[in-house]
């Protein structure tokens, strides 16, 4: 699992009462006109009350991803493994299928998938381009040159690792840009692994779906 | 009591974790190592681990003091109460004690105490002042005003309430402003009385002790 | 005039060339595909590259605007004149009509004018109050209390004073929430102000199109 | 030239009228008691009135450079190049020296350079990884390969451009960070490019001498 919720700091019940102290009220716990207020205040763009709860993420996500990833910063706090500091592992992303270019008429992003053929040329190419970087950066380490410069050949599809808190607002900001059909479909499969983690939880469950995610 | 502690989210093992992480390593419990790393962090301002920690309170306090604490907004989340919604009850912030202008050297903030007789002065003004605006705000409400209008002339020195949501490290900036002596009484007591609140906690007493509040 | 335009930095030209920093290229001088660009970039939420314009206003306006004013931070730089500091002077804020309260169906905000007498005997009651206050707080000064006292009486009509640094995005974001038929007249008032100052401007002028306001 | 500054927001006279408004006075041109004033606020970090400035910069980096660079969030607005979007041009970054691991007290960073044989050897190692890696993303674009999956293959040398605006506060912090000796030197470069760009301007150079830039 390359997405593990380290953890989950309140639940509905703050999102409420951080709303409920505007007319200086509080509650203990949610029912049914507590979740049409819910509604309410994420329909109409009232979203102060959903900066009141955070979760942590523990991230194992290759560069390429994490650099969308952490263009998200309003409301966010990131970690990360330091190649100044590690030696870097033989850990590298690989995409599940190759896709074709997009249509002429579209400039960004991807088309269909491969044919079979061209899928296996793909990864093939990409299976040695990869080993054969990493044992080139093996032995610019054996000859003395150190890691920070090192690393500088290292594709974008080395596998990172982060610590990332962010707030319920942050976090559906970033899985509704990142779940977007325009989203490369990499960064995607992430958000949605995350709207999955948060649905085991059914006070989340009902929280993601009024916020537009049916899972 | 009008600071209230609604929950903390994490404890020093994820600053360590967040901080770990630059090395790839992960600890499941503090042990002495954990804590020098943190007294290390701390002082060569690595401050970003820090910010995986979350507190929210329930503060009541006045507006002229909730306007110098509101200044604090990086990593900071409010929610506050609204006279537009709501009629504001007769309550009201009393100083413990009054105080003089500064010496002349000093432009800003406030000298001794007044003595006993301007004390009472002081009081006595400031007693009937409130009053009688309380009773305006009402009888403005008696004609017909909106409260949203009436609600212009009532004092800063009326008592309102928030959620306040914040990282540890905006935390420790809003405590280490509101405490130093040029801050002013009124907002440093209420700065004391938060890392009152969290000296309750060993974990978070010995972490306030490395952040320079000895209590 | 209560709000001034103290700078612009930058121009629609910095909006496009950052967008286009995405494909590698930049321009010198707007066309026609480059207001279609802006459009496209505004209606699709493309919303970065109008962060790379700022401007900076002198504002005057009382603390129960700028307390709404002042709530909206993300991208938003602001210094204030200090009670602490400062010996205010008599200067209050006066709205130009007085509202009654909403229809009970509404719990927020204010309904229609109130006839002219009651206009008439809310004018009188909160003159009064306003220059008693007033004098109660050069009485308080004049028997020795220190300012960041005294001010605790005065309403939150005193006229204060701001310098509000923001981005372009951050300013529509602020024009957007405060032009809103829900929002209080007397902040709608200032942002319909900053609406028609940025409208002297034609190139601005075209861009405020862009983003919704018509003047 | 890889950093070019596209704009600068405001002078000093800005940074001294936005404190000034704090005793409600405003200026028109500086005199020594107001550089005397600069120096007073940053020696007690009253950094706010440091926002109201802004700059601009173009920017042409390697990737493993910007994504230290890019860390730099709060006060600053960033717009980069799409590897989506635009198929790259070859071009990478070399290191002036080739430095050796550094002393095995010192968990991070880099030690000396390396003798010139060691140089001669990391330079030619690294240029034909460079072009045989281009080769190879080429390659798989010419075999239909959607121009966001090729990528994943380029290493975090290859250069990248950016549109980055940030406030005088945030370039300080990303300065005194990026030329401590402990930032790796790669970075430290661009730090004191932009030191010296700033230093052109008379006005700008007394302020870093403040701010403790002597060039």
């Amino acid at each position: 699992m390359n997405v593990k919720l380290v953890k989950q700091s309140g639940s509905t019940l703050d999102i409420v009462n951080a709303a409920r102290i505007s007319f200086g009220k509080q509650i203990e716990s949610m029912n049914d006109k507590d979740w049409k207020l819910i509604q309410y205040l994420w329909t109409h763009k009232h979203t102060s009350p959903f900066r009141h709860i955070h979760f942590t993420f523990h991230i194992r996500a290759p560069i390429f991803i994490l650099r969308q990833w952490m263009k998200h910063q309003v409301g966010c706090s990131w970690n990360e493994i330091s190649g100044r500091y590690v030696e870097f592992e033989h850990s590298f992303y690989h995409p599940q299928k190759w896709r074709s270019k997009p249509d002429k008429s579209v400039k960004q992003g991807s088309g269909q998938e491969l044919d079979d053929e061209t899928q296996s040329d793909c990864s093939t190419i990409y299976q040695n381009t990869i080993d054969s970087l990493f044992d080139t950066y093996k032995h610019l380490l054996t000859i003395g040159l150190c890691k920070e410069q090192a690393r500088m050949i290292l594709p974008t599809s080395l596998m990172s690792e982060c610590y990332w808190t962010c707030s319920f607002q942050a976090l559906i900001h970033f899985l509704k840009q990142r779940t977007d059909p325009h989203a490369q479909k990499e960064i995607a499969e992430y958000a949605w692994t995350i709207v999955n983690l948060l649905n085991e939880d059914e006070d989340m469950k009902r929280l993601m779906k009024i916020c537009g995610f049916n899972s």
